[in-house]
């Protein structure tokens, strides 16, 4: 069929302005749930990604303390002085490690981190081994720099825990970067010391990168240990790790993140970093060297809080029909299953509109769990109790077959 | 030749773990010069990029007092509701056109503006046109992402100022893009309306983007009113414009900036920002806001004192041997050239290190300016005065010929 003048109009209103690489990034599935959530009544929210606590006083303090005295301009680079040393030994006594400051780099939030570490690995020709589901940003920023991804599926019925060995089974020629994210969003799951090892072992031997997302590195349950990927490597050479304040002391506003790396690694992504947006926010770079010195307070209570929490939200579950569950060991999110083949969509539509409850659909986090749901306990147990007094004669309703 | 194993370990060493398109991004010219310049006594600074006056007080406290009242978590994507508003409310009065809050999106300074609208329009294949010198992000970022640059010289005998014609010669079928900074990162220089308004309307008849920097966009002396691009275009659908608080508050370490366009350009961009970094620092977008409504004292403030300087540097510059100057109409830098020929980077080391005044080289702010030094005035009287006791005496005892 001959081009008509309709294809050519159609051609032009697909923007023809913007780079094709922009397509890769998807319509975010959580805003939309939360747009739409906006518009209903008596909303009860579980799809809160941040803290639903305080900032702690002296971290506050410290960041008005900071503007007082006028550090309100440009920090070095790769971030205030101060909060390099302060992270340094932090990480070094916390995994009983050497960390230089040139180690590390401080970013606006964990977003940048994870945008800076990705996007300067990825290129076209490139592959990548991302678990599947996970935070929704790996992938796009990996295929919008050319590269190309497999992803590792992981079950409810298993904990959502990745199985190592299909980790290395994906392993390609040209293989160049793994994603991990323990603990994970959406799922909770903390993966345990020996996957991690086995993995990391395995990339440094072929000179793969592992990049690994640990921003809920403190919200860690049950009195374990965490396992860091620092913990588990012997040098740095393969090893990028991010993390954050917003999780753990509840600063997400302040957007103050970090990367840690080779020397080598923090040089070229310095460079990288004053071309995307120069510095880190500087008065809150002094709440962090703070939420560092200052007391663990915050953390156990936080702690507490969060695994009463989770332990009932697993009940509620439990007594859901159609719902699969497990037991999240970290972050504050759990990520059950609806019987296969079920829309995650649809039914995340459905209970915000016919009941009030926001949820977050699973495909926003991969694409083999679209008969999942997110569900945060970032949020009071009264509305946990609340929302589930709506989702259970709901759910005794539906019929998925 | 064959190749031997030297050549290999050669091509080893380059580093193949990153994304080839980073080898876009310079070496940082004023890094070298500031780190070299911390190893020396008694240096004078005429390196500096932000505001030497403290924050204003009203803009600080606004800051303090949103954290005090619990705004540390993450605002909507596009950026705080209120500071949208104001933003709209502010460029509406300012330039007498009608803004919605959705033409403006909240980012991590005026850098990630920039890095968002540039790398949305450069791919493959795409040309683009930069004055030269400009500011050391622009050409990089295209090239980043596989567009081609062409630059168009400006001359400190003709005040920098840009020739419109030689814009519009140098579009090609394939240009996409023509990137303007007015006030003028490195040269200070104020394009007057009829040069704006002779390009932006050619681009727009063309479909070509204009990604206007106006970052220095209250700092215009001698009572002249600011021709912003957005008063030059009748609608926004070819058109991007970066700002931000850091260079008009003295806020720089607050990081906040944001770009202006069509809703469809905000809508797209704002997905990417999620990517990159999410959203801005919340606590600061209200220090923000404050900044837009309360007094505009600090600003007359900074035009009087920057004013007097700006003088006071033209006259010196003038006294100085071997340098052209010529009087800048905004920002906070002059720049000279030395005579034809003449290697800058060489004056500009031989300078810090034998005077002990540190400027920063041309040839970090595009090729066609090696023979040129970029002196800021945001730095005392006295230091300015200070400053060019050293260089006179030194410039009479230099030799180009």
């Amino acid at each position: 069929m001959p081009l008509s003048n309709m294809d050519f109009e159609f051609y032009e209103s697909e923007d023809p302005i913007w780079n094709p690489a922009l397509m890769t990034i998807p319509i975010p599935g959580i805003r939309k749930m939360v747009n739409l959530a906006s518009q209903l009544d008596d909303v009860i929210h579980l799809s809160i990604g941040q803290p639903d606590l305080p900032t702690p006083q002296n971290v506050v303090n410290a960041a008005v303390e900071a503007m007082q005295r006028g550090q309100t301009g440009y920090t070095m680079d790769a971030g205030l002085p101060e909060l390099l040393e302060s992270l340094a030994i932090y990480y070094g006594e916390r995994y009983n490690r050497t960390l230089n400051p040139e180690n590390i780099m401080i970013t606006t939030g964990a977003t940048e981190a994870l945008y800076l570490a990705i996007t300067a690995v990825s290129a076209p020709g490139r592959h990548f081994i991302v678990p599947d589901p996970a935070f929704m940003l790996y992938s796009p920023l990996i295929r919008m720099n050319g590269g190309e991804v497999t992803e590792i599926p992981t079950r409810a019925e298993n904990n959502h825990q990745i199985d190592p060995d299909e980790v290395i089974d994906a392993i390609e020629p040209h293989t160049y970067g793994i994603i991990l994210n323990s603990p994970s969003n959406p799922t909770g799951t903390v993966y345990p010391r020996e996957t991690l090892e086995k993995i990391v072992e395995e990339a440094a031997y072929r000179g793969i990168q592992i990049i690994s997302d640990e921003v809920y590195d403190h919200l860690i349950y049950d009195g374990k240990t965490y396992p860091s990927v620092l913990s588990c490597c012997s040098d740095l050479d393969h090893v990028m790790v991010v993390s954050s304040f917003s999780k753990t002391y509840s600063m997400a506003g302040m957007r103050i993140g970090w990367l840690i790396g080779s020397q080598g690694a923090i040089k070229k992504l310095r460079r990288y970093h004053m071309f995307t947006t120069t510095v880190a926010n500087t008065p809150c770079q002094w709440a962090g060297v703070e939420a560092l010195h200052g007391s663990n307070d915050f953390i156990h209570y936080m702690l507490d809080e969060y695994t009463k929490r989770r332990d009932r939200l697993v009940e509620l579950v439990d007594q859901t029909p159609h719902l699969t569950g497990y037991k999240p060991e970290g972050a504050f999110y759990l990520f059950p299953s609806l019987p296969e083949g079920a829309n995650g969509t649809n039914v995340a539509l459905r209970l915000l509109k016919e009941t009030g409850v926001c949820t977050i659909p699973g495909e926003t986090f991969g694409s083999s769990c679209n008969n999942s749901l997110r569900l945060s306990y970032s949020t009071s147990m009264e509305n946990i109790e609340k929302s589930f007094e709506r989702i259970i004669p709901w759910m005794e309703q539906q019929d998925f077959d």
